[in-house]
């Protein structure tokens, strides 16, 4: 525990107790952390914004507070970095688009930064993401294609692809992102790393830039259940300055993480979650099922309408989001999310009016199903990582195009705000895969729990790329 | 109180009182509505169906009940008609639609009516309406003109225009309406009758054809104060089958009606709702002002724009339902209708997701005035009631389309469903006015106290109209 590389890639959990118990110095973590993106970055492309002044100074503060004897956050001295549609005080808040470098800078940190660091976690950059997050493929064609730390030459998987790539490479061991139809979940699978998609208005989303309000969330990713959990606990409660994140009080999930998974009803989607992929992508499912036990099967019912439903609901959000910047300044757009906001624009409003409509029916139908079982598994994505700039891929026999079929399994899930934690698996040697566990609204303890059994029980892990 | 021609034109609290005491018998009254319907509709046009034999068992039945001692509802014997998109068991749901004409007969009542008739009142007969709904004028090209009685060569008002017909012609004391933009006050207003559009949510929609989701009202319409106040609250209370109106306890009204106004705060809407309109307009809510003692004028901010969202919302959900007929039935459509609805159907998703978000600014921009004041007055319409057939009028000084412009004062208030009382105003031997005493969410208590309270002290008042 004391070379430094070593923290680099440590867990927030265990760097947390190292620093609080005098182990080491926040310090040296952070001065690790900023080491290997200096040393490793240039060939992920995660991280757009460093800053490690600013960080090296909360890590002073840390080690100040603890050599006071003052008692130190569940996160003490844990490096951390988020998408840059997070505001940080001082950047302006980029989301991935060159429109937005020319905002001016924020003038405070995201509600979800401050309750980081609240916690003792420190800030040490912003990461790349698909710009306006519309995006499923890490790729953006500004600040160039984030990269899969498992293999450089493959897609990180979007739109939260610095937060996979970084996690990944070890560049931190947490980082925050926002989901709208996979954004977490994918990167997550592509990568190898947990991620949480927390019920819709769990989290405040004050301070950051939005893409779809009614399917936006925000969550941590991590390599470990734990420090999942941690991060979780540190960011939940409600915000004033989130009308949508009101009613939820904390429900703390890190202490009861280890309660395990016997009594919980656990099943695997049928139907349309079981089809319309790679072998491996349902294997992965198959396998963490046959483990846990699991023998149920229950269908989702009108999955492919939902889908269908969440995409024009994105773009018509999206494009009303847009509209000006779309009159004003349509050269300096990514082309395809520019091509996919005026499609938007172009939508006629009862179509979406219906979508919003079957979007009742189907969240009433889900939530029936939940009286049944605790948990639902399924696939993350269709398949591994696409290879970088691939445009179509097979499945089930068809030439699809890649881009916006990736979200084939995660869309119908975010559609109505359902808590998800992804998992990690490893089939063999090759690029991970993602299996989503589903639970009812407001149970991320129980997809939490799930996760880090599957972990301790050795089906789920998410180690550190080695970048030769 | 013995004429029967008395009885038919009797205030529905007098009628319960008479049939409570055994001065009269439900079927006297009963059969005095019908007579006065046999003899008058022809000239109003108000009625599309009379239900003859339905209602003289049901006056039987609360007779035969008062017989053997039982106790009588609040409105026993009082006869009332719906307008024909509520649900009546053994007829189809017409919706002022020749298409809804092949519609199955509905199996049972809407819920509202079954309220009222629990409460002892007794259905007569269904109302004219605008096609879908959609409509200010109270014209329908099916069915022919709701006519008004005040002058019959004048509309109505739509789309409530059998419903104001009904009342003003004195054929019921009572009648069932819906508002989206205006459709209770723009007739009450046209006919001089009171009406409550009460709070988005208060009242069941559960048995009604809907218009706009998000906009549609269900409320009474009647020729006292007291009278709306007995069936608004025989209606109240949450009603599992409409998943908008669950949250609300009933709030008795009637027995608080009496209270006064004196200790409210009441305020005259001045700015956008004190221009763009006939003179006389203005003057009835002044000579209300006056009466009341009111001099604070409070502005209700962007009540332009909101109208125009409010069109938007309503062109786009109504579109989204009828989308399916005007596909397969456009010909079938009132071609006015059909043109407004295609319109709808054609616009772009985006305009209207901001319409929506602006709704959301403009509601606690509203509210935020309910903290300085307890009622606001503003005209209903910007004019008296045009003549059958007029297709523009001149409001300050401009020439406008009659048909979209009777909601100008109407539409912004209904827009985030603020409770509203339509009391009538008669400055001279004309036509009437109406001008609307609006309340914050959940007080119509308020709303209606203050219209009782003019009502009592003369300055509103609804006489059955003299058909020669």
């Amino acid at each position: 525990m004391t070379d430094v590389t070593d923290w680099g890639t440590a867990p927030a959990a265990g760097i947390a107790e190292a620093v609080a118990a005098g182990h080491v110095a926040a310090r040296t973590v952070t001065a690790a952390a900023l080491e290997r993106i200096a040393r490793l970055d240039g060939r992920v492309n995660a991280f757009t914004d460093v800053l490690a002044e600013r960080a090296l100074a909360r890590a002073d503060t840390i080690d100040a507070a603890r050599a006071r004897g003052a008692a130190l956050g569940a996160l003490a001295g844990v490096p951390f970095a988020v998408k840059n549609l997070f505001d940080v005080a001082g950047l302006p808040t980029r989301a991935g688009a060159r429109i937005n470098r020319e905002r001016a800078p924020a003038t405070r940190d995201a509600a979800l930064i401050a309750r980081l660091e609240a916690a003792g976690a420190v800030l040490v950059g912003a990461l790349n993401m698909g710009e306006y997050a519309y995006d499923f493929t890490g790729e953006n064609v500004h600040d160039g294609a984030s990269r899969n730390p498992h293999d450089l030459g493959h897609m990180s998987g979007g739109s939260s692809g610095g937060s996979g790539g970084a996690l990944a490479a070890g560049l931190v061991p947490l980082a925050l992102a926002s989901d709208t139809n996979g954004s977490i979940r994918v990167p997550s699978a592509f990568c190898g790393c947990f991620g949480l998609k927390p019920t819709y208005g769990r989290l405040s989303r004050a301070g950051t830039f939005p893409f779809v309000g009614s399917l936006d969330h925000l969550g941590p990713m991590a390599r470990s259940a734990r420090d999942l959990a941690l991060a979780y606990d540190a960011m939940q409660g409600p915000d004033a300055a989130d009308p949508v994140c009101t009613a939820r009080a904390p429900d703390p999930v890190a202490p009861r993480l280890g309660e395990g998974v016997s009594g919980l009803r656990i099943a695997v989607a049928g139907g349309y979650f079981a089809r319309g992929g790679e072998a491996d992508a349902f294997e992965a499912v198959a396998r963490l099922a046959q483990a846990l036990g699991v023998t149920r099967t229950v269908e989702i019912p009108e999955a492919a309408r939902a889908r269908a439903a969440a995409y024009l609901i994105t773009a018509a959000e999206g494009a009303a989001l847009h509209l000006d910047r779309l009159r004003s300044r349509a050269q300096d757009f990514d082309p395809a999310v520019r091509d996919r906001l005026l499609a938007g624009a172009m939508l006629p409003a009862p179509f979406v009016e219906r979508a919003q409509r079957f979007r009742r029916w189907y969240r009433a139908a889900v939530l029936a199903l939940f009286e049944e079982v605790d948990v639902i598994l399924a696939p993350s994505t269709p398949c591994r990582a696409p290879r970088s700039g691939q445009t179509t891929f097979v499945l089930d026999g068809v030439e699809w195009p890649v881009r916006p079929n990736i979200g084939l399994f995660t869309q119908p899930i975010s559609f109505i705000g359902l808590p998800v934690a992804a998992v990690p698996v490893r089939l063999d040697d090759g690029l991970p895969l993602g299996v989503q566990v589903i639970a009812a609204p407001w149970r991320e303890d129980v997809a939490l729990r799930v996760a880090h059994h599957l972990e301790r029980e050795g089906l789920s892990r998410a180690p550190v790329a080695v970048l030769a």
